[in-house]
């Protein structure tokens, strides 16, 4: 009871920016002797601080509590095809670090590949440490389908990667745990916790070199039963169509990934990097398409119309009725969102009662390593007692 | 608490068979004095009876608790597109009536078909009252998006039906409360409590007219936001495909629907009615595949590929193992399963871990008109002091 309490508390206070004891106690219900005594707990093991006087009291002001922003951090490393990211988020979600290194992961051995995001790891830990805040974790964000309790990626077909012990090949001495878990999943996670405007219930899309879903039902993560669901790269479009990375034909991925809208807009697929840095093939792209070139923006078209017809599948079947573009569809939304909308309301039978709405996410590429950093501090805020045993 | 403690107390009853007091005090955690005053309670409102020595006892022997046989029962009415269907089920499950009348309900004024399903209704009303069981409501299956809080048929695209206040028009003086719930949800719910074996996690495909899908995740059913989720019908799988009676192209259900399968099999699809009976083009169909009719053997495996193509995308984005085919899928599995499977093995991304199982309903079309009695029966196991004050 008193390791429930606490989290309630805890979150009481994540809640509310700067309230007081006698406020926490009014909004749980639980009475001011008891909160005080957890409130003194969640200070002693550094999760909460209390900053000047509070706001809103009437008559003689308590403190205002708040997350303690030199407590507990959390680290996120994304592994992706085509880049690799880490950052470290405080207890509040605020960023304290991040760095992205571009580079087409595809060619080179795996143990390089994730030397190099060891690395990434090892930079922000030693921040952390140099800044004096404790690290309660690590999760990384991988392109494919993951087992998190064994810590294995089974498979990332764009990677050519498959049954990667991953927790366990990545973590050096000294580190905090490590945890895996899919990148789409993570980008939801990311937009449910980070994005802008709050949202409880929505897909959200990762376009990058593949491309993924997360669904966020009633503000959980919805992960099927082995964690592999929004799969949604792997829906069939077209069953004829071309044959994709997973060895399907026509599968979403095949039609409107990265590599295949810039095959169809006329530009090598597979030089360099993306993220549309000045010199990636994504950012000529949308040079090309912002330019009026006919070819680009038939290219991003079609891959709408495609994204449109999988994606009027998925809101049949789950009935969400917020979509929201991500990633590399962010930033190709000025002329992806059009045919989306066409497909999804020309498809989705329920879209007369209610229109699907096509959202582009503000984190873009970011939303993964986010939602990894995010899902460290997450944990500590949905069971502080644990934390605080695993500290002690 | 003691509303709650009813509802634990009926549950631990409905678990066990003949469960004595002491049985069900040692599997709840209750105190004997607090399971002995609630089973006191439940039995004067009707719910629970003793029935003999208990079994299992240690020294001198309890009596032996089961659910009230003669207790509330709940009525199921399914209006379906060539079909309506009634049941009776007591408090434990059992049918205690039946009834179904075919006819096709296309052509037919809504009003008149509403009649039909209203006197099936008021026989089984009449029945359970001759046999002195009190009925504590009847639910409504239809097939189409429904808005449940409204008591709504928002549209029922193959009877041509749309905003149909559906529990005003259907309900006579003197029913018990009515409610209406999508077939396709009511049918996943009658597998979940009424099949076998018994299942937490799966998709139940119900192949009527129309083509449904019903998703059940740790034993709930995945309603979405409106309720509208799992209308794998209008799953896209050949997006220039034929037009659909919803009015997008290439649907599942214009492909794989049963009118759609009747025509390529060279059976003229609107002769009288389904469910097999000897009469109706769908006993015809099973005939002719059985003795080898080529061109009806090649509609029903081109049918289960599409269904194979549309049901693959559906476990890609929900990651569950177990898809159980019902309706009209049940009857014409022999020929179906092989290409169902064989689809959802190519494109599933996740095959290689855990292989999709394609399993066929045993109840078959009685799915939908049992989960919808099985409601009614659902919410009084659930909450019984809510049923307790309505009914005293």
């Amino acid at each position: 009871m008193r390791d429930h309490n606490l989290g309630v508390v805890l979150r009481s206070v994540a809640d509310g920016e700067g309230v007081s004891r006698a406020e926490v106690a009014a909004a749980t219900g639980l009475t001011k002797a008891t909160v005080s005594s957890l409130v003194d707990e969640l200070t002693r093991h550094g999760l909460i601080v209390e900053a000047g006087p509070a706001g809103n009291s009437v008559g003689r002001p308590g403190q205002a509590l708040r997350l303690n922003p030199d407590g507990p951090v959390g680290v996120g490393v994304e592994i992706n095809v085509d880049y690799l990211a880490c950052c470290v988020l405080d207890l509040s979600g605020r960023p304290r670090h991040q760095a992205v290194s571009l580079a087409d992961n595809r060619g080179r051995p795996t143990a390089e590949v994730l030397a190099e995001a060891a690395d990434l790891v090892d930079t922000a830990l030693d921040g952390a440490r140099s800044a004096g805040l404790p690290v309660a974790g690590v999760v990384a964000a991988v392109p494919g389908l993951v087992r998190t309790s064994e810590g294995l990626l089974a498979s990332a077909p764009n990677l050519g990667w498959t049954q990667v012990p991953l927790v366990a090949e990545l973590t050096r001495r000294g580190w905090p745990p490590v945890s895996v878990e899919n990148e789409a999943n993570l980008a939801a996670l990311g937009e449910l916790w980070f994005g802008a405007p709050p949202r409880t219930d929505f897909i959200h899309v990762s376009g990058e070199i593949g491309i993924g879903a997360g669904v966020v039902v009633g503000g959980e993560l919805f992960r099927g039963r082995n964690g592999f669901a929004g799969e949604l790269g792997h829906v069939t479009v077209r069953p004829e169509g071309p044959v994709c990375g997973c060895g399907a034909r026509g599968c979403l991925e095949a039609i409107a990934g990265q590599e295949a809208i810039l095959r169809a807009a006329g530009l090598p697929p597979r030089t360099g990097t993306t993220l549309a840095t000045p010199a990636g093939p994504l950012a000529r792209l949308v040079e090309r398409a912002e330019a009026g070139d006919e070819r680009a923006v038939d290219a991003v078209e079609a891959a709408g119309e495609a994204l449109g017809v999988a994606l009027a599948g998925m809101v049949n079947l789950f009935d969400l009725d917020a979509v929201l573009l991500g990633g590399m569809f962010a930033l190709l939304a000025p002329w992806l969102r059009e045919p989306v909308e066409a497909e999804l309301s020309a498809r989705v039978l329920g879209a007369r009662w209610t229109e699907p709405r096509v959202e582009v996410s503000r984190l873009g590429w970011e939303a993964a390593v986010r939602g990894a950093a995010g899902s460290v501090i997450n944990r500590i805020v949905q069971h502080p007692a644990d934390h605080m045993r695993r500290t002690a």
